[in-house]
């Protein structure tokens, strides 16, 4: 067995979540393989994720998120995840993380169909330190590029196999378009659809600010609902802010007193640039980005 | 770690390919975990793959496989891959496989971005026997269920990161609208796209037959390039068919003499019901069969 390459991450944490096993889960060791070659993660990315941010040892809106995890596993007819399971996965992950140091960092479930030669999901929760470049994107902000996502999703109601809503790990049209970004030197993508009709981040959801109203595009196909929106969204309004969602186009964005993309562990990153044209900090921006943490760390 | 998982299919091989390591390929055992926790094949579906037919210890149409690979690692921005080094790969799993007793199998080849934490690409060469359901759609078709595909491409040109012609592993709606198909009963799915647009099924391609013509939808954005199909006309035309890529609709393959769904290792299943409607079995049957079997088994 090849296992020669040994994680550069020492400190990364795996558990093993077991859900078919009917056995509690188990930490595992994050630097020798664990993943089998017929598991159908990884020959079909046919499976479902969440990332979550983990502060002061504590996994923020976990609610949030188990969720949305519950629903992408109705909608890709995976056997309905025991949560008390997947929970006691992630104490111990957690634990494990804090007699290492702890710190901030993503906590990560990955739900696989599993293997094609058992038939049997499988699942694992693991942990690592955020990237320098999601700190240095909190605090800097990013430079964007407009994507024409490349397909429309119009018909997602009678196309149940599109998936729509559901967070899966068939990933790599988004990731080929974080890579174009930064092969022309800009940090993210924002999506857009038909009649330049703003959709999200290929991880993130997109937010503009006008005043002290939010607004972000519906939650129409090909929009997965945003967890960190949806936590910014009800404090604001607690708040007495105004939010919205509607149709936003690119020229509403240029329009905007500003622009974020929100997510779970980056928070937020506003929008310094958008196609080589700055967009501006608006006055309220201190309290978006103090709004937004205290949202994405409840 | 958690090994309690043995393969079912104990004959099953596996090589790793080491393509970022400069060491030579290694057979390895499917039957422990092969798969570091942080491989972007299963963390995001990062990566592409190719399936082919093994009869009598040899691959068929490798070249036709190859060329679509290295294409589809340039499209994702992946090294290029050292054909060498899978040829060699290949040549280990083939003859372990026969070691083994050896029969018609499926050959796959997995290139994945590799792992997060060390970024260096990981690849396999897999070998497992056909599963009967293959043969037994050869031998007697299938019935089918036309699908939207809930999302149409319409500007590949200008949307690289849609990596239209890259034979991903992110198939989770490949594999949704399979499983979709299923529970109605149902053998397999043709994907149709705006306006009855014919486009392919989520592991093949179509081809319809009326007389001593074979037509396939023309290579338009949301069609995979198939090689079997390809393989197949250039030996129909040496025998004097004639062979169309152009717009298909429902209507056209309701009107043709015969349809077939053509793929590597099935390699060729005949409609015998589309949304409920039979479809007839041509008196050219036969020989379009023949002739199926000859080119995918070239």
């Amino acid at each position: 067995m090849s296992a020669i390459n040994t994680s550069e991450n020492p400190r990364d944490i795996a558990v093993d979540v077991r859900p078919a096993e009917g056995l509690p889960p188990e930490i595992i060791d994050p630097t020798v393989p664990v993943i089998y070659i017929d598991d159908l993660a990884a020959r079909r990315g046919d499976g479902i994720f969440e990332t979550m941010m983990v502060r002061a040892g504590r996994v923020r809106n976990l609610d949030l998120h188990r969720d949305r995890f519950v629903r992408g596993a109705s909608l890709l007819d995976l056997p309905a995840p025991e949560v008390d399971r997947w929970l006691q996965a992630t104490d111990m992950a957690l634990s494990a993380w804090d007699d290492l140091g702890g710190g901030e960092a993503a906590l990560r479930w990955m739900y696989s169909r599993g293997r094609e030669s058992t038939g049997s999901v499988t699942g694992w929760v693991t942990i690592s330190a955020e990237s320098p470049s999601v700190v240095r994107q909190r605090e800097q902000g990013v430079r964007v590029m407009t994507a024409h996502r490349g397909f429309s999703l119009s018909i997602s109601d009678d196309s149940p196999w599109a998936l729509v809503g559901a967070k899966t790990l068939s990933y790599a049209m988004n990731m080929a378009a974080l890579r174009h970004a930064a092969s022309r030197g800009l940090d993210d993508v924002i999506f857009i659809g038909d009649d330049d009709r703003v959709l999200e981040g290929p991880t993130s959801t997109v937010v503009a600010v006008t005043g002290r109203t939010m607004v972000t595009p519906s939650q129409q196909a090909g929009v997965l609902p945003g967890t960190t929106q949806a936590a910014l969204f009800a404090l604001a309004r607690r708040r007495g802010w105004e939010t919205e969602q509607r149709p936003l186009t690119v020229a509403d964005l240029r329009a905007a007193g500003g622009v974020w993309l929100v997510s779970s562990v980056r928070i937020h990153a506003r929008v310094t640039e958008l196609d080589g044209v700055e967009l501006p900090r608006p006055a309220t921006a201190d309290d978006v980005e103090a709004l937004a943490v205290e949202a994405a760390t409840a």
